[in-house]
């Protein structure tokens, strides 16, 4: 993902649906809606019940109450692993019965259906088609569209009507602004990068803004030097056990960015670093 | 869900199931178990083994541990929302292994498999149909059943047979007292209705027990005033943002109760309340 | 489960893969990546694009981090109740991005796909036909390998091949030594058992490791009486619902082991105890 081209995609004239229909549709799920009450399954019924023949993927619920930051990230990471024509339905939705727009598109081949809030924008980045439309026609709803569960009432049915071939122009008219979602892009300086944590996994590893192929051509072999807090990492890692038990590690991680890691052990927790922590990185 | 109306299905007479055979079966599943151990996989592998062409889907397994006031409301929450043949696989079961009965069920065109203790009653609330049969034939359980996992020995290969059209009386005699759950119907005054929270759900709003149609009917357009605690909230709100950041409202929800929710923040923890709390309602 | 043979299956001669083939083939995952992040999303995204017709089931995604008993122990229960021909795809892995193998193998007319520390031995245990491969033909591994993710790019689609059919000495040569993970096996004594605890489930049931087959040939008939820290159980249950609310029972649990659990209540806080915890085991 070419993080700090986001946003110039938005002004692409929009481009027509592919063609491509899957033998048997997928559509993944990520929402902040837990995974305790019944706000998931009743998505999955709604889709079930108009196509059931879907094939369903979480991708998670556990996205932080309202984070659209963590909501486009994990987006993002997990969308380009999916099949051309999967679609993927996205709910982190703090306006929800406001006036903010309701979003279908096409972008990278697949799907997309969420709010209007930026939170579809980190997967499309840099997509070079992109149709957005915004959904209007009312027939590909539910009867009733509930004010607070518009994931339910309106984003599943256009999902299932999406998986079911119904064209993505059917669905509204074209929108050319989809809100945007600034990536916070690191600061590249002639010797030093200022980078940030923009994401903190499950294992602790804390996720940079940094990506990985541009800190290696601007390495160009020589040695990488992080200031992290008070701590400081020499060398680019690529694997855990590179370092000692409990070391900590600049690793060029799996999800494309630089990742301060710690071998067997909680980086975050280890370092008392969270989102937002600043890094700064340089040649040795 | 006419929650009031509970319990009066149970002196209808028996009715057949439906005819109704969908393209491809769903079963879901609602337990207590959590995802961290193998119950819930175990009770998968059953069902597939069975019936390979199953679409499982996990309506929740994090109802807390034997809380069958929570898993009864959950399940009547997403069920609605599955087309008719669904078959809803519930277990939240503190008397497994004891005398209590197994039951299955035909209701709302859908069909139901769990322990007879009340979990499933919510859900069949005013269903004119009601079928309902104790589990007694052993021809469609595993050949033995664990005293403390019904689940899987038995709960699961019932579920899989009906997904393959075995008829609900081939596995045991029609019931006509499964065991009540009572709902705690809200006190209404004249003046006043008294209204208790009945569900806390994962963003932290508090749901209440009085249905938003029936609050509506007896406000006839007149203003809405709750007292919950030491708090004091004006007016029936329909989405989070008709408040400020942080303010507490008054919501019409979108499971049909009346709601206490904040916008952008945890209701629950803000007001210090949890499940049990009562509020009064007043005209304003 | 007869733990007490695992390693012996090792000697076997290779034998060939069963000619099974599901109607819809299923693909089991069990990790330790949480299900927070996008990590198991995305080899589910690698499997789908590989064979939309796969059903796939999460055995757990909450094995805690890196942790290889836990893993091996729920792999070794949810396993035996899926069909012949399942694949189970299974990730803790520790020394991935070094040296250690990548296997996949045939045992129990199941398939096992996983490195090879030891986590996937349990679930082989005693099985009479036996065959491991080293993963080595890239061809069906994802085109760049990440260092530190060959859950995705690698585990997983050669799952989904497995999946297509493909054999399994296509993926890489036979082994004959997989990495062993020894079960912590009770000291058996002509008049006292030693066990210990080696999981602790979501109800806060103590799994130990002494097999109930096995333990109840040794009682013949005579009673049982458990030393548990400072706690001593007489008898052994067969329900929770056998003691009083809040007692502690020892009981025949549906893992095959015998289980300390509380009736109603998480026996692990009630009695401070975890996972390494001692009992002795007497006739009374």
């Amino acid at each position: 993902m070419a993080a700090r081209d986001l946003g110039a995609e938005t002004q692409l004239p929009p481009a027509p649906g592919p063609p491509y229909k899957p033998s048997r549709p997928i559509v993944t799920l990520l929402t902040d809606f837990g995974t305790r009450d019944a706000y998931v399954a009743a998505m999955k019924g709604v889709i079930l019940g108009l196509n059931p023949r879907v094939a369903l993927v979480d991708i998670t619920h556990e996205v932080p109450a309202q984070d659209l930051v963590a909501g486009a990230f994990i987006l993002a990471q997990a969308a380009p692993y999916f099949p051309p024509g999967t679609i993927h339905l996205a709910v982190v939705d703090p306006g929800v019965g406001t006036g903010r727009r309701a979003l279908a598109a096409c972008a990278r081949g697949q799907f997309w259906v969420g709010p209007d809030n930026g939170l579809l924008q980190w997967a499309w980045a840099s997509s070079p088609d992109l149709t957005v439309v915004s959904l209007t026609a009312a027939d590909y709803f539910r009867p009733q569209i509930s004010a607070t569960f518009q994931g339910r009432d309106l984003f599943a049915p256009v999902a299932a009507h999406l998986s079911l071939g119904v064209d993505l122009l059917s669905f509204g008219p074209p929108v050319t602004d989809p809100l945007p979602l600034p990536f916070p892009a690191p600061v590249w300086g002639p010797e030093m990068i200022q980078g940030r944590i923009i994401y903190l996994d499950h294992f602790g590893n804390l996720v940079s803004n940094v990506p990985i192929a541009e800190l290696q051509a601007w390495l160009q072999n020589r040695g990488l030097l992080v200031r992290l807090g008070s701590h400081t990492i020499s060398g680019l890692s690529s694997t855990y056990e590179d370092a000692a038990p409990g070391a900590i590690l600049a690793l060029s991680g799996s999800h494309g960015y630089l990742e301060i890691a710690c071998n067997r052990d909680h980086a975050a927790r280890r370092l008392g670093l969270g989102r937002g922590a600043t890094l700064e990185l340089f040649w040795s």
